[in-house]
């Protein structure tokens, strides 16, 4: 991947932070599977699998942690 | 998503903080998948598996890490 | 819920942060799914399955992290 | 348990605390099965599964952060 | 493996962070499993399972943290 | 186990602080699994499959974000 995507993770607020966090996870998603037709066929199966989705917050929980801990926890 | 659900870290107990670390963790699902009926759907999946269950609470664990740092612990 | 069962995230010894770590654990299960006698239910799955009690296990290690952080890990 | 098994998270080298994670991982699953007979019995289950023997390694590597951490990671 | 691969945690930007955090997640896997053409012969598995790719993401997201922190998260 | 082999968590670099991750990720399942007969005879059965080495990959993330903030980071 040639884009720039990433170049800081300071964000505004803890909201903006975990957004980050989501493009984050899915970040790696993609960078293991880049083929965005495979990616959208695979949809359904973790959209519609609450395991899948559990796991998938998992991921973002561990995003959120690191966005957090860069951005002080927006302590002021 | 356009609301502003989430604007600090910061929570006067840390039980409040754990049931922030909870809304963090559903958020995360929603997030992935916004649909409310087909969640609503889901829902019996994990709220009657063992597993589901664990795995939903050590998504709560790891945001409620996160807030703890971010309140010091509300160590006084 | 409206009870108040988490004020301090302070014990006197590693051993009773053992046991909070313990009781956060459950907390998150009993959040997302209330209903005690579906938990009472849902008990054998995971009470006998090795991979369902080494999950847990990992849920209560996740909350023993913070809680000894908390601690400054009872180091005096 | 009425009995007292942790007192501290110090330990004298990082193999000592590496064995107190062990120790601790082994303790949150009796926390939630404390029937030592069904311990005993899934044994097999684990100790002969690649994937339950990763998941219970993950767990001894999560409260070994823990324990490093309290130990300062016996740096000096 | 003889090749030096792994220098330094320190990156000019986050992204190459997060591009560092992938490398240590497959060389996590490559230390396991050597061999390069199961790896390959193994590659469809994953890289069409939403499960599989979800897990990759969480490695890759523990690894991120250990990097951030490495470079005081990018801050300046 | 009666012999030594881990005293100390500072290593000279990355690399070899990486390598010591995968040390302690194996010696975490071989305290749960001491026999070596059994762990030879389950290795193909994680080698060989994506999800069990993308989960020994995560064991090896977690230990090595310990042994990172042992060393410092190895930040000069």
């Amino acid at each position: 991947m040639a884009d720039i995507w990433l170049t800081t993770l300071v964000t505004a607020t803890p909201q903006e932070g975990f957004e980050l966090a989501i493009t984050l996870s899915r970040r790696g998603v993609k960078y293991t599977q880049p083929d965005a037709s495979v990616l959208k066929q695979l949809r359904p199966d973790y959209a519609n699998s609450a395991e899948a989705l559990t796991a998938a917050s998992h991921v973002i929980a561990t995003h959120f942690q690191t966005i957090a801990a860069a951005n002080d926890y927006w302590r002021k």
